[in-house]
């Protein structure tokens, strides 16, 4: 481990979040809110200590694979432990460890709360807890990457850390170009959407926080019952832009660049589709009793499917009182998760597509034992290590999900209960179900359980490797 | 597909459940019961169809593995199918559906029942419904292998579909000899265990039939009470009995052998004692205010690791009323399972060790990307086709997972029962949690949901992938 490299980009990253403060800070001079302090206090923390660390460049500038993921691991803690400072200063979220859960649930873009009133929070804090979802959203290291070329050619590294799917492809020969591009689809596609709430009658300041919680797949809002008390053309708009952001960023910058053909061959975004409009035509059936109105019906099963494929979390019904049937589909989309090259979390589409080729193929070993089959994707053999990785995913993903439930249930809460509770942070989801669901929060749980879910959120985010690395002794070993 | 194989497999299968239909007919004899007829008149349908099947011999003898997995899953449809009509004939069962899931599910080792009172059956068909845990255990073509030659030397294909574990070997260069092998062992084991409970105190009757339920890991008991009114010495002979035939196989091989050395450095048996002792002191430590005697805590506590680690599914305690933590770990140690090369169900230890080391593996590769790593156990590489296999595996268990838990969903039954009710048929274990707790039983099921539950304990029995073939449309089309 080159510890002077992770000593300076942990340096980078704090003072790029005191950075950051600003806007917070800003909004609590247009509301005249004393909580500025806090955030000012907080951001000369992060410079102070960023700067500190960042002030010697390291000797030897190599950033190995192994230090990426290291240090994007330790990055998203650092992050959520100076994040959460604020809340604490300003009274608002008095308990450091709960004010640690809100902080890095809002940078996984997880959107689960300890909190029983939203609405009692200052407006500077809860631009803050919903402005960390933008920064998770995309990536800080991706927003760094960027700005500037940290540390010679070797940031690819980072950004395999810290971007979604099995594997990571730059989308033009300059990572820094790449970078560049994603966050303007990114912004654009929030501007549109902050305009389209404006235009529907919503203030700029909830438009603004509903925007950051859709396009980050996050899921905090701004009142306590989320979504469901908006009016429909605004529910259905935040349908739209979360389905949008969980579609593969490589499918925008392919219209961009006006190959539409190969926009829509894309076999993840087309699997994609399907399973959204499966899911709610099957839910929409169930349903057909619960309201009595059609157009009620859609609309509520079309959100709920957006909001659990992509892990956003925003809810406008209690799925937890919906048929079985629904709730059992409605787990099991959590699971599957968003396109790769998304905003949003859970396995991937990618990913699923990868092993129903994989369980594909070894039935054709068993009819054909001879033939030699090589798994394809739009066309494109998938390297060896790919598959590789994606069936190391999915086993560190049961890994987590077995001792994270069993981890909770020393509480002694329902098995459903830890159980989706796991799911829902592994995955950055927000609401489970029973004690976590939609109408539910996660005070209840114990301080223990609440660092067990943090690390999952973290886990779900940055997809399980950097933070298992973290929690492999082995691998702070100094390099030989 | 070469169905001429398969009709002629298909019908040696049934003439041999014919056969085996003569060991209840014996029974009903001493106890003087008139179910025996309908026993008789089955023999006579499985003889008459068997013989008629397998008159022709197929003129191309080809058995290619492809149809060693079909045989092997259409078999067991087949045994299942024939095996339910005596419990519907003597009214024991009136229902078919019932009686096929009473019959598949010992077949499979499952011991889920849809019985509310098991002691109202008559002697002969509570014998019936015990003796297929025997057949089902150790496997009926591996059976057929010791005693026939059937098709050359293309067997192997239909004990490589049959036998537990990502990698069959053979123990000695013969099939016939290796099938012999370990029918002696389990044979030998029950004999063991049977006299045990006799000098115990049992009756030969019951002494048989635990038996049965315990060395092919099953569960089917004979009182209602399943084990919990026996005596501590009972409980504890059944517990070491069980955990035993968790055991591979090939370490009692080795044994014989004199290799003693070799039998203690198998890493998987290694895992499974680790994982065995772990769990229960774990439960122990867990229940230490639960059950005020240490004396009944550990047996009690030993009892359901084993009947859940095997997958047998005997019970003296209803664990559906233990702390949540104690829960949590059974329900994920009935994932795991026993070994590879046991009659046990589950995921087996040597998938788990295999993919432990395949996170390993990709772990390493993170930090020294250029290493070239084998995955290695016992000292000996494991085949890539052996890591693709077990990953398969995984994968398709995720798929019946979630499909069978979405589609019992329909019944509107909880969550915990329908993902638990398909963990306990998939692991072939017996009980679940919650409505499928210990305690009860899978009588409230609709017919729809007993068929996906039949599908489930065959697949699981015979690792997913027979089945999984019978339910691909392509596979059934004739070779070109």
């Amino acid at each position: 481990m080159n510890y002077g490299v992770v000593r300076y980009i942990l340096g980078r990253i704090l003072q790029a979040e005191g950075c950051f403060l600003v806007f917070p800070v800003i909004v609590g001079i247009i509301y005249g809110e004393s909580d500025i302090w806090a955030y000012l206090i907080t951001m000369g923390i992060c410079l102070a200590v960023g700067t500190l660390m960042s002030i010697r460049k390291p000797k030897k500038g190599g950033l190995f694979l192994k230090e990426g993921f290291f240090v994007v691991g330790l990055g998203w803690i650092f992050m959520s432990l100076f994040g959460a400072i604020p809340f604490v200063i300003s009274g608002d979220i008095p308990n450091y460890i709960d004010a640690v859960f809100e902080t890095s649930s809002g940078l996984s873009t997880t959107g689960a709360s300890i909190l029983t009133d939203v609405e009692a929070l200052s407006r500077t804090n809860l631009f803050w807890r919903s402005f960390t979802h933008l920064l998770g959203g995309m990536g800080v290291f991706v927003f760094l990457g960027a700005l500037l070329p940290m540390l010679g050619g070797n940031s690819m590294n980072l950004m395999k850390a810290e971007s979604t799917g099995p594997s990571v492809d730059k989308l033009v020969p300059r990572l820094k170009d790449t970078a560049k591009i994603l966050y303007a689809i990114y912004l654009s596609m929030g501007f549109v959407e902050a305009v389209i709430l404006v235009v529907l009658g919503l203030p700029v300041y909830d438009s603004l926080l509903l925007t950051f919680g859709t396009i980050g797949t996050g899921g905090f809002g701004v009142l306590n019952t989320s979504i469901s008390t908006y009016s429909p053309a605004i529910q259905w708009t935040i349908t739209v832009f979360m389905f949008l952001s969980g579609v593969n960023y490589a499918m925008y910058f392919l219209i961009l660049r006006r190959k539409f053909k190969s926009a829509l061959k894309l076999s993840e975004v087309r699997l994609y589709v399907c399973v959204y409009v499966i899911c709610v035509a099957l839910i929409c059936f169930d349903l057909r009793n619960y309201y009595s109105a059609f157009s009620e019906n859609i609309r509520q099963s079309a959100f709920q499917v957006s909001t659990l494929l992509t892990s956003t979390g925003y809810m406008t019904a209690d799925f937890d009182k919906w048929p079985e049937f629904s709730k059992s589909l409605l787990i099991f989309i959590m699971l599957v998760g968003a396109c790769a090259g998304s905003t949003g979390g859970g396995i991937k589409m990618s990913r699923v597509l990868i092993i129903c080729k994989s369980i594909k193929k070894q039935l054709q070993m068993l009819i054909h034992p001879r033939a030699i089959k090589k798994i394809k994707v739009d066309g494109a053999d998938v390297d060896h290590d790919v598959v590789r990785a994606t069936n190391a995913y999915i086993a560190v993903f049961c890994v987590f999900l077995a001792a994270s439930t069993v981890l909770l249930s020393i509480d002694g809460h329902d098995f459903t209960t830890n159980f989706t509770a796991t799911l829902a942070t592994l995955n950055n989801m927000g609401p489970g179900f029973n004690l976590v669901g939609p109408t539910c929060n996660y005070s209840f749980f114990s301080p223990f359980s609440k660092i067990v879910l943090i690390i999952d959120m973290l886990a779900g985010r940055l997809e399980l490797f950097p933070i298992l690395l973290l929690l492999t002794p082995g691998s702070w070993k100094r390099r030989l």
